[in-house]
């Protein structure tokens, strides 16, 4: 923590990307190193596995080619990590690097499409008509009531998983978080007060998931930007049409009609923030007037809505946040990797919150088995083998919920979930031992 | 030759698609080994390298992202090698081994997108929206004469070069073939007669080429499934609405109207087919009346439209076929792999036919300084030095032309080609040698 603080990321990155000239490439997976190889790749051999698929149908295309293990992820441009509309062609790095993330921890195979077409009907259209090119999708940064839109009618569209990680992903692993959070400090989720400060796409599904896990919408509050939402408040009849979504936490949420934010935080057990970034969007005084033990997640990135330090001083017993330079860091990577890895293994047919919430109680269960405390609600991303019982958990929840094409034995899923997460890392080494990537002069003094 | 004709590449083929789950698949190629990596690859530093885009336009995103080497394999499955329209998810498997040759002979990195959409506009605006994700489109076994205005169109329309490997690609290797088989046997290109028996995608290019090359049309003769193709045939007058490419050459050629294809055949010097599979779509007796020294191209696969032996029985001097297991494969994979290798290491902005003609011409020129004769008339995919010359001269010829926004030294251009086109072999290399890559039981048998 103390050295990264000096290190200049931005600059860093932009002259990396550069050098590197983006982060992934494609290679072949077979063998190929004369001629003859050539007749089963390509003519005349592949022609029959392409009549099979014609034959047999275009479900068989996943036995055939790469759709099986292939995620894309897709994305507008329209609202970009903290940056905003940005556009498809800015969006790029962002998109690539989720694809480094996706293959190098859960050894899925992924490429980025950007596209320069907002509307959300004609999004639609695009990605149907390229559907028999990949095993599923993965939305990423569009921007909000869109991507509630979006994801549900693609998710009635398309025949193949859909995902869109400012939701599910963020949900997911504030969910995992939250269990061990309050595993602690002895709270029960059905029991604790929550405020859900930010209405965007990772809290509006973080809702959907806490009712799922036992709290109660009652004990619920939401904050958006225009403050505390309460069902008489002056927009909420508009709501109905421009986003039904929210509507129906307004009404389902806040029975007591509060109307203040710190009347919101008086006796609160738990504020989950993904809002704007601070510091100084929650203020330590709010803090303060929540119950003891009280739990802080303030996912805002780059600045997370309050400093950690702030809201301990204001009595947070546990405090976590976006950043991989304060503890707890409630990163996305720990879920979408492992969720897609599960769901290719058994070739599901979708996905449901079941399986999520399957993949947030594996999260939790990783990191209790491995030691738990204030400052470690979650394992990090090095953590492999929690890759591996997360994906387990999502791939088994598939079987049971009959999801599944595949049925693997228990023994055979977990040996081919743990040698596709394993691969990834053992090319790098290959790839690094080998000057097939080369390290960056700095490279060696990035570690702490 | 002897021991291949007698594997099943067929079943082979699909046995192998099956356990190696596909051909290709996606990795890092940056160091990523710890948590930190995550911060310059993904947020927080991502974040800028985006700003950077956003600000100093859309052509950077060339400078920071995998798009400077990236083309996309596009198809809608209508005329997929020689099984007609199967559908974009049985046509995967072929687009997918494209980006296999792609990566292994071009070091460029590519990924098959197939198609639910048939209609050209509605294909065009699908397209033109994902451009920020890629440098480069290639378009890919889609029906006549939809490919020659989806050609026309997106080249119109995108801001990255496009190229139809059915038409540029077959008619590039065609014509290097054709100088060298040329200069075997003493014969001039601006005297030769010559037949283009088929006018589908590849010899309609062809024709294009060859007059560029220095034919004349007057000494040229096309043959469609109609039979020849005369200026008073009854159709011609609706291809001006039907196909006006194949208009042109109606009028352009066969000044003699000649009706009969004895008759066309009569003093021939070359035929190049590439109209559908034989044997005995040009018949023996037709190549008899051929001049002396004939020169036969019989390109369709699986099967040539005349046996190599039966031309050569019938006279022909040089036969050259679509096959690997004859000599003289017309091999498109000769062509798109350096052709795009040295397109986007000088980062041109557009391909043109000039460009083309130079990769002909140096994969002709390679193949002399070889050593050329009648069963060597262009070089094997083996053999990778010549990937790097044809790349060179594509690359040469974009700076002389003024598409290149880099404008490297001849010997930075030339150790950077070289580069990339090694770096696929050495990660094959690798990944065989440690297991990444694992070789099939049958494997050591193929080689001949």
């Amino acid at each position: 923590m103390s050295s990264q603080t000096k290190i200049d990321w931005s600059a860093l990155s932009v002259k990396l990307h550069k050098s590197y000239g983006g982060k992934i490439e494609t290679v072949p997976k077979v063998p190929v190193t004369r001629l003859e190889d050539f007749n089963i790749w390509y003519t005349p051999g592949v022609a029959e596995p392409c009549r099979r698929i014609q034959k047999e149908g275009e479900d068989s295309s996943f036995d055939y080619t790469w759709r099986w293990n292939t995620v894309v992820v897709v994305s507008d441009g329209t609202r970009v990590l903290g940056l905003g509309d940005i556009g498809p062609a800015a969006g790029l790095p962002v998109m690539e690097g989720k694809c480094l993330i996706f293959k190098y921890l859960g050894g899925v195979d992924c490429f980025p499409l950007v596209v320069r077409e907002k509307d959300p009907d004609k999004l639609i259209y695009i990605i149907k008509a390229l559907e028999p090119s990949f095993g599923g999708v993965n939305l990423e940064d569009i921007e909000s009531p869109k991507c509630f839109y979006l994801l549900e009618k693609l998710q009635e569209t398309l025949d193949v998983p859909v995902w869109h990680d400012d939701q599910q992903g963020t949900a997911l692993v504030t969910l995992a978080g939250l269990i061990n959070a309050l595993k602690i400090t002895g709270k029960r989720i059905d029991h604790a007060r929550i405020i859900l400060f930010g209405a965007g796409a990772a809290n509006m599904c973080a809702y959907r998931y806490l009712k799922v896990a036992g709290a109660k919408p009652e004990n619920i509050i939401f904050v958006d930007s225009s403050g505390v939402l309460y069902r008489d408040r002056n927009d909420v009849e508009s709501l109905k049409t421009k986003n039904p979504w929210k509507y129906r936490i307004a009404v389902e949420t806040n029975p007591e009609n509060i109307k203040e934010i710190p009347k919101a935080f008086e006796g609160a057990d738990v504020v989950i923030a993904a809002s704007k970034p601070g510091p100084g969007v929650i203020k330590k005084e709010w803090v303060k007037l929540m119950n003891k033990d009280a739990i802080v997640f303030a996912e805002a990135n780059p600045v997370p809505e309050i400093w950690p330090w702030e809201a301990k001083e204001a009595g947070a017993r546990i405090v976590a946040t976006g950043r991989g330079d304060f503890p707890n860091q409630i990163n996305n990577s720990l879920g979408f990797p492992a969720v897609f890895r599960g769901v290719f293994t058994v070739r599901a047919r979708k996905m449901s919150d079941e399986m999520f919430l399957a993949a947030a109680y594996a999260i939790a269960k990783y990191a209790e088995e491995t030691g738990i405390h204030e400052e470690r609600i979650v394992p990090t991303m090095e953590e492999t083998e929690m890759y591996v019982q997360e994906a387990i958990a999502v791939a088994e929840k598939a079987i049971e919920l009959g999801y599944a094409r595949r049925k693997p034995s228990r023994s055979d899923l977990e040996a081919e979930i743990r040698e596709m997460i394993e691969r990834p890392k053992k090319q790098m080494e290959l790839f690094i031992k080998h000057g097939i990537i080369t390290l960056y002069p700095e490279y060696k003094e990035l570690k702490p």
